[in-house]
């Protein structure tokens, strides 16, 4: 997926998101939002918008000298974890726990102060467990995952992680062998090992990471670690719209799990913007 | 009124509206963008939005060696003078004439390509009729005209002008001695002496151009000649968010007759985009 015109303003938008989370000093604001507009300017519209955001959010973080989103990827992952007790029982009662626990991984997307300032978790559960997904494969992500042994799941966003897990002890009990991965350092509010920590998750399954600071995951950018297990992996599961702009074009067979949120690939897609989608590669 | 940093990615929206307008190439509509950013680098924030937007806009005409929106604004100006017998009956059948042809005159301030890409015309009309205006100094409004020989009507958009068309006969028919005022060359779909004849308002009172193609009225970007008028005028009628934006600050007698169309303006009014207002300065 490469960039659009109107991804243009959004780079600007998504800046401000992380300056508001970083700093009260509306000066340093200013001067660090200016200081992203070269990286815009440079912006190469033939590669998905990821790249050009990576290097926005590094650039962010380096004049910061801090992680702006450090302490709402906590508080997310705490808030979820609250929710981890009713989540898992609605799962356990469920005619069809892969099913329950799917929907509320995609809900759990909603989780993402790269684009929303304010989420409405329990709103969001609601609608994915009884709306429709605008796209839906899960007869074949069902079919493909029974004859599986080893799925690779790509994590996105902290507090999203602990619907991950839910989803991932869903896949084990299913007798699938899993392995998670974060992002190398923090981008965003993407998951890192920490949150894969503090969510529970590291003791669920194993999980990598991947070595990048990349919005999604941009595979050049990934370490040779990462680049042979993606490589190696029968079937992944892809989580966010960050992972779906940069792994779209690849060869590999992979579901991805995502609210589309943006109108730019709402449009790619013939959706509306805040659909959600299982959608097969 | 100052620029806020979520002006910056409007500047960057605002722009390619613009760019959509006036070509379908999209390689040249992605360098004439890159190119504006320079001067989004350089806004002053200490200014009003309108001093970058019209920097932007000039270069944008520059580069596209074209009025990117003048089919646009003579399409309006065709649209609303297909309005303006069933108007005008409409004001002339009403018990307070002033009062009908005021809110008509806010209805038509929603012709505004620098932010919108569609507009709803009649829905509008029929909202400033049948509703509340959110801020509405129509008493102090009308005494004030009592009161004055001689009015300075600011205009705004193209098609809008001939909304101010109807006003100004009202008030003409009060027998009031009114000059309007358009752009002294185009910028954005603001009128300029072209849509003054095309509309019919340079056949009902005296019309002059500021000698500026700024976003709204920048007076020391005007011509001396404007200056003179402005600062001798007893009573100015403001039209639009542009000339509210930049001459909220002065010590002149306005009153402001505008949509509030984003959400800086609205936030800073304490007001929801989109309301409609006539405020006194």
């Amino acid at each position: 997926m490469r960039v659009h015109l109107d991804c243009f303003p959004c780079f600007l938008r998504q800046s401000i998101i992380a300056l508001r989370f970083g700093t009260k000093d509306e000066s340093l604001r200013e001067t660090i939002l200016k200081s992203t507009l070269d990286y815009i300017q440079n912006t190469d519209i033939s590669k998905p918008p990821a790249y050009t955001t990576t290097f926005i959010h590094k650039k962010i973080r380096q004049m910061l000298g801090i992680d702006p989103f450090k302490e709402i990827k906590s508080e997310y992952n705490q808030i979820v974890l609250r929710l981890y007790p009713s989540l898992k029982t609605t799962i356990e009662k469920s005619l069809d726990p892969l099913w329950i626990s799917t929907r509320l991984a995609i809900a759990g997307n909603v989780i993402d102060f790269g684009i929303f300032t304010s989420v409405d978790i329990e709103g969001t559960i609601r609608k994915a467990l009884n709306n429709q997904l605008a796209a839906d494969d899960y007869n074949s992500f069902k079919n493909a995952i029974s004859i599986a042994d080893k799925i690779l799941y790509l994590t996105d966003n902290a507090g999203e992680i602990v619907f991950d897990r839910l989803l991932i002890e869903t896949l084990i009990q299913l007798g699938k062998e899993v392995k998670a991965v974060v992002k190398g350092s923090p981008v965003i509010n993407d998951s890192t090992m920490e949150d894969a920590e503090e969510s529970g998750l590291t003791g669920v399954c194993d999980v990598i990471d991947n070595g990048s600071e990349a919005v999604g995951t941009i595979l050049e950018w990934t370490s040779s670690a990462f680049q042979k297990v993606f490589n190696n992996a029968q079937l992944v599961i892809s989580k966010g719209q960050g992972n779906f702009e940069t792994l779209i074009g690849t060869e590999k067979k992979i579901f991805f799990l995502f609210q589309s949120k943006c109108d730019v690939v709402s449009k790619e897609l013939g959706l509306s913007t805040g659909s959600m989608l299982l959608k097969k590669s």
